[in-house]
């Protein structure tokens, strides 16, 4: 089957803990978005979220089409696509867990956006700099070091292996933190280069599988957007400490 | 099996939204930190968070003991006994796409929350308040019709009823809505008066989740707390319009 994700063309955003695990797994997958021609293109997005005849909208991409299957929300596409492709473990107890943190990355990754948006996310980063700053600021002395060092301990609490997060093998949930240290590494290069000696199991984790061959390949190649300020990783010096 | 709810004890919160689903299923279940005595109370939900022991702790509440699975993440918890007690669909779209409302939801209701705590949710009301104000009108303005807008859409588009979200029963999904127009009310009366117009498919089925008899029953009863102000849902006369 050839999977077709929907995801905004120019940025890394959500779309991309989707990426890195159709990527892990050697998938074959058409990001649709940022095609060009009959069926492709931003257009080709929009219709679902805006067409009169979509009998289930998704809310907002990413969103996957899997053979007649259309699956919105990051969190439940990682779930679908790691227990098809083995990124899941097969226990009701691991398959759970692994959502959960799954759930809780999420929960991350909107602060870590809220960061530059606390007010609106359709006023610019300008508009709404001073409340950022608040925001940026608290973020990074409590939620970071709450989000982080929860990650670490459940890291370093896995009875099967201290290579992965759960259980003995790479899951979902590994491919996703590995984005969320490199993303925060951008936005915040002084705080991370800090916070790199209190998460050492985090960073290492980074490292392994930023080498994973299938990883490498994808993040040498074009597919692999590079970040920028669109996202919600994004580098303001002012918010960095 | 009698189940164990974790959740703080004085707020409906993200609890609520398993309390109503184990509610209308007349589930066995107790509300381990509104109780008293070895094993409960709050001290027995700190001990899942803090304890050195805990192999897979949980980040935050809500957090259901089922038997030796210990859930976390509402959304997740939902999904868990929703099909459990037959209320998501057994088949594998109408399940992906019961998770992905959920989510939706979620990720509704952290921006409720963030209304007025947009800053830092360690900080009090009273000193985030210009940015609750900014926040606050944002998301009257943009953000909440977007949400209701969509649930008014997806409940228009069910092929198989106009009584529920989802196919043709009741599921997790219409539980939870209904508390997020329960609380919206509570927290914006004047906004929502407004917006009962606007969205009238949503209102009507608030009104008839909120008359089964087992949610009737559980809403005039002791166990559902009232809103207050120290949950999502907070009523500030300054945020309404």
């Amino acid at each position: 089957m050839i999977y077709e994700l929907y995801y905004w063309p120019t940025i890394q955003g959500r779309g991309e803990f989707v990426r890195l695990l159709l990527e892990e797994v050697g998938a074959h997958y058409v990001d649709v978005a940022r095609g060009s021609g009959k069926g492709a293109g931003v257009g080709a997005l929009m219709r679902f979220l805006q067409g009169r005849d979509i009998r289930r909208p998704p809310f907002a991409p990413p969103f996957l089409k899997a053979g007649r299957l259309v699956i919105g929300q990051t969190a439940n596409i990682l779930q679908f696509l790691g227990s098809r492709h083995g990124l899941v473990p097969k226990d009701q107890a691991g398959r759970l867990w692994t959502h959960e943190l799954q759930l809780t990355i999420a929960d991350f990754v909107a602060e870590i956006h809220d960061t530059h948006h606390p007010v609106s996310s359709s006023l610019y980063y300008e508009d709404q700099k001073r409340e950022a700053r608040r925001r940026a600021d608290d973020f990074l002395k409590s939620r970071a070091p709450k989000f982080l060092g929860y990650f670490e301990r459940v890291l370093a609490r896995n009875s099967r292996s201290d290579r992965y997060l759960v259980g003995a093998k790479l899951t979902s949930v590994d491919l996703s933190l590995f984005q969320v240290i490199a993303g925060l590494s951008y936005a915040f290069p002084l705080a991370m280069a800090k916070a790199a000696r209190s998460y050492r199991g985090l960073f290492a984790l980074h490292a392994r599988v930023q080498e994973r061959p299938r990883i490498a390949a994808y993040l040498a190649s074009r597919r692999r957007l590079p970040f920028n300020q669109e996202g919600i990783f994004r580098h303001y010096a002012e918010l960095d400490r």
